[in-house]
């Protein structure tokens, strides 16, 4: 008898949803997608050819899919703002959840989220980030396990975007959170796996500009961002954020050790080409995350459905999410404030004078 | 009504054959894996626990396949030596043939399987060579195509794989047909690719030595080979086969044209990561080809699925295989020999006495 | 007639006073070094085999050998302390002056230098600061002059050596002036030069940690430290020193432009080779900042003697040299006392809560 | 009493000629550069400003220059067609010989000069081959020697210069001797360095195309070409050697050993600079050999002068660089005679057709 695939719902079939859609229904031979969801009639009419000639059934209310007979999971890729609600939904419905990050730019909603997870050992509900399954990360971590670079304690670690001249960002700047919160909780989260998700902050100070896309300060956001998070262990952290790359996609990472270090895409490139012509030696950058990471969202989509079916941990966990948004939506405070924020060996938040 | 999906068998369980199958059945949307077949008890051992679950019929006898109801393609991953008979008895029962490089390390069976193909223009026949597919040598590709290197005129590439030193290359090179038929017949394919596959050799010379594994000599072949092609038309292409490699695989190929350079995997690496320690700054290397091609090998499985349904044309023709195969035999002729082969400009061989 | 060559004498004849010499009396041809002065008896040893017989007349009183006759020019190398007397009192004997930075680690004192020098146009007093004389770093600089990156709007620069296990920069931290003084001040030294000598501070942040050597405490100093400035026109610089690499010295700069980026040194290296090994591929690293910038410092005396023996402009402002102390001042109180400090828009210093 | 300094006589101020001349009068601190000759109008007149008035007495006639009073020693830098009659008659005059390479196109009168110098055992002749001198190749033998790569096997090396349009490489393939015996030199004699200067061809073979300057075949050479040498204990070095490289001068070599392998300068590059930009990350190449082997150039012309005055061996052999030679003219032969050479075990050149 064959063996029984997790039946799969994909909510939201925007840029990202129709990907995580994708996934499911070609990129992970055990799940199998069965139902999708979008608001969009254009994203419908997208479904209806990619999607529904395959056996997928199309909804265009999020209620009517998780009702959706036999369902097992929900993959959530819709706006931020429904990420939570939706979230939640689907537990009450007994549905595992993958939720494209973040769970919400609202700490008190993310923390419903993981309430309500906590309530439902049995369902496994995950914020993926998708560097957490990038296989040159986890060859970083692997290295740092087996105690080759001794002690982790500096972290720098970068989310560059190649500049949008469209001015698409500047409305985004207005829902998104900011650029620690949208940008910056990738490498935080790092940080979070790297040091450990005990880890807590001594001080968060960050400075910000805004080169090339003045608009952004009517929504307090910038387009070059730079923070550092200080932590009560002994570690320290230090971000830069920015869409202003001519050039492509750049996100690095470096983990210094009190042995050695280990850097983690130092020299970005699209594809193993290099080409000599008369200016000297050129190679490509991916220009946009998806050049970078597409291989890590297939192995976040299987490992998830992994999960499911057999009922063994998620590799990452969701209270680490909301940590995660949690130092960013500080980082962004502090960026808009231009004050640092300080807090004592409990993470109580205390004023900088009283230090 | 489900769009159909190409009926596919494998045939053959080996390394490479367990590979192809589980592409077909995974990775490639438009395909339905319904049939395998091996000889072997313990591959189809495995072929119970990983294939038949998911509705793969297996078989013991290639005949009995192939005779698989509404089977449409076979995938041939088996010895090589049964390539080309697997082939055409596929074809004469009207199916779609995607066969692991070479069709045979006999010209003569070579062109048997090429001839079975042109009789039956409906069925797509493709020998599949992996780097065909790398998206960093379509790249390069492409860079030519428009132009940027001007006219390409001379190549080097190089198939250097791990130091194996098991001694399981010394009986494989009873049957494999030498390093040049082996290993460099994919360098060779690259330059009927970027060169042209109706370029004519002028001239073919090769050296070897038995650097690490002298037993080689009795199969008169070579641990590291060193190969020129010298073409009528002006151009050159010099080839480097290695089995010696301490640090894993590098499969390295520069194109030199009259304008411009580019080069492929100058710089192999297994990831993005560098690790940084007392002695200097390391990186690593993949140890075996899979490491460097398999998403390549994705990608052909997908390409020849299209083809078969859509019916286009093979992005790679079936002569092009059986002239690299040739061409590669002489290399291998010349490395045995010491003895400098030479052409005319119709590619018939003539005395090297009588240029 | 023979050309007229600068008539040198070199103070101090420790490890960089001995490089500084020996530049002057073999590197820089258009100089002929004359005296030499030290204090202690082994390095005056050292002299009377290096540079005693060259001509080189030995002094142990810094006032005698300024007195020497012909004299020209000084070039000082002796300890910081005295840095600033020897320098003004070469002054006052009409003499050229090239001083090993920082001038002082004391603010006020490097101000009297400066005044002094401001006295005396007609002299030539130069803090060296190796990079501006790097052929990396010049290259760099062009390619902003022309305008290749737009403007220069975040700059990323690292100092970072390799560990010393010894001890030695323990006792160094009680004089050194701290970390972000005595290593980060060639990063500051650089942003002055990228954003333009006259960038107003508007906040200093900097946060550090003893990771490795924790004796460094008593001196209230740090072995890594991460530093970010930024600045009233819109820049933003963050700084990073560390006395922990593994792998040796890792200076490396990103200045980051509106149309893009430059980067110095990101893949540090002692030459040109890589060694190919079981464990991957490996280049080794200068374990000291004079296997990075050696040609550098020879650049720098010759383009010294030629300013002294020309009357032509310094390549660097004195006034700058100052400013970068200042700087690094800043951070390492902001390092030590945890603040950020806040700047008006004429540099003033202000209170943190009144911004 | 100051230490005595070599004197030397350049001959020849072209622009090689020049190089040498600057580097004993400014850069090789124990030589004294105190004579100068050049047939050339143009040339006096450089000299006149640029050496007369440091000392340098002038001559325009060789032989007047040889009797120079005190001299001891020559560098050699005139055309190469009077290179082994200046080394001789300088050694009839008891003076120490540097001569640039090669010390002819004729074998017969290299071996003269190689019969002159072993007559003068005192006096130290040398042929400079740069690449002997440079810190990389240093380095990568230094490997060698320690064993880091087991026994060298296999060596690929390129010389590949940068295209010149300018017709220049036309008129002087009349008298260089053709790409093997000018360019490729310098990779044959690495091949002695990291093979053993007693390493015998076994066979010799050699193709080459004039894919951008047609014009070079009127005088028998090739703008590419590629040769293999196989020698009889086992080991290969293959080269190519362009004179068509769009991006500027590439100079490669790898040295594969049966446990690991080392590659010098596989990743040429101007400085340590990289440029993000729309189209990507690119870093410039030296245009030049000179950008490559400056300080090279330099380090020999200091061991020169070390040898000379302290009577040390020199660094390298004067009968390898004739070795060289004759290498270079084999596969010249073979490269312009479309043939195969053979050699027997005593290096006896036999017929191909005999073996």
């Amino acid at each position: 008898m064959a063996p029984k695939k997790l039946q799969v719902g994909a909510a939201g079939l925007g840029r990202m949803g129709k990907r995580h859609a994708l996934n499911f229904l070609n990129r992970a031979p055990r799940s199998q997608l069965v139902a999708a969801f979008s608001p969009d009639p254009e994203e419908i009419q997208w479904a209806k050819q990619n999607l529904e000639p395959y056996g997928v059934t199309l909804y265009t209310k999020y209620e009517d899919m998780i009702q959706h007979p036999g369902l097992q999971a929900v993959v959530i890729g819709t706006a931020t703002s429904v990420h939570a609600e939706e979230a939640i939904k689907a537990m009450e419905k007994n549905l595992h959840v993958l939720c494209e990050k973040p769970l919400s730019i609202n700490l008190d909603i993310c923390n419903e989220v993981v309430a309500a997870a906590k309530q439902r050992p049995h369902l496994k509900v995950m914020c993926g980030f998708s560097r957490r399954f990038d296989e040159s990360y986890r060859a970083a971590y692997r290295k740092v396990e087996n105690g080759l670079i001794g002690r982790p304690s500096v972290l720098r670690s970068q989310t560059c975007d190649k500049h949008d001249p469209s001015g698409f960002y500047v409305e985004y700047a207005s829902w998104s959170g900011g650029v620690f919160v949208d940008m910056a909780v990738h490498d935080i989260d790092l940080t979070l796996w790297f040091f450990g998700s005990d880890v807590v902050p001594k001080s968060i100070s960050a400075y910000g500009i805004t080169a090339v896309t003045p608009d952004l300060k009517k929504y307090n956001d910038f387009d070059n961002a730079v923070g550092i998070v200080e932590f009560h262990n002994g570690k320290i952290a230090y971000y830069y954020c920015s869409r202003m790359m001519a050039h492509g996609q750049e996100d690095v990472t470096e983990i210094i050790g009190t042995e050695g270090k280990l850097s983690v895409n130092l020299n970005p490139q699209s594809d193993l080409v290099n080409y000599y012509h008369a200016g000297g030696i050129t190679r490509e950058v991916p220009p946009h995350y998806w050049g970078r990471f597409e291989q890590a969202f297939v192995k976040e989509t299987n490992e998830f459905v992994d999960s499911c079916l057999d009922d063994t941990p998620l590799p990452m966990k969701l209270s680490n999410a909301v940590k995660a948004v949690q130092i960013g939506a500080w980082l962004q405070e502090s960026l808009v404030s231009g004050k640092q924020l300080r807090f004592d060996e409990t993470g109580r938040r205390v004023e900088a004078a009283k230090i």
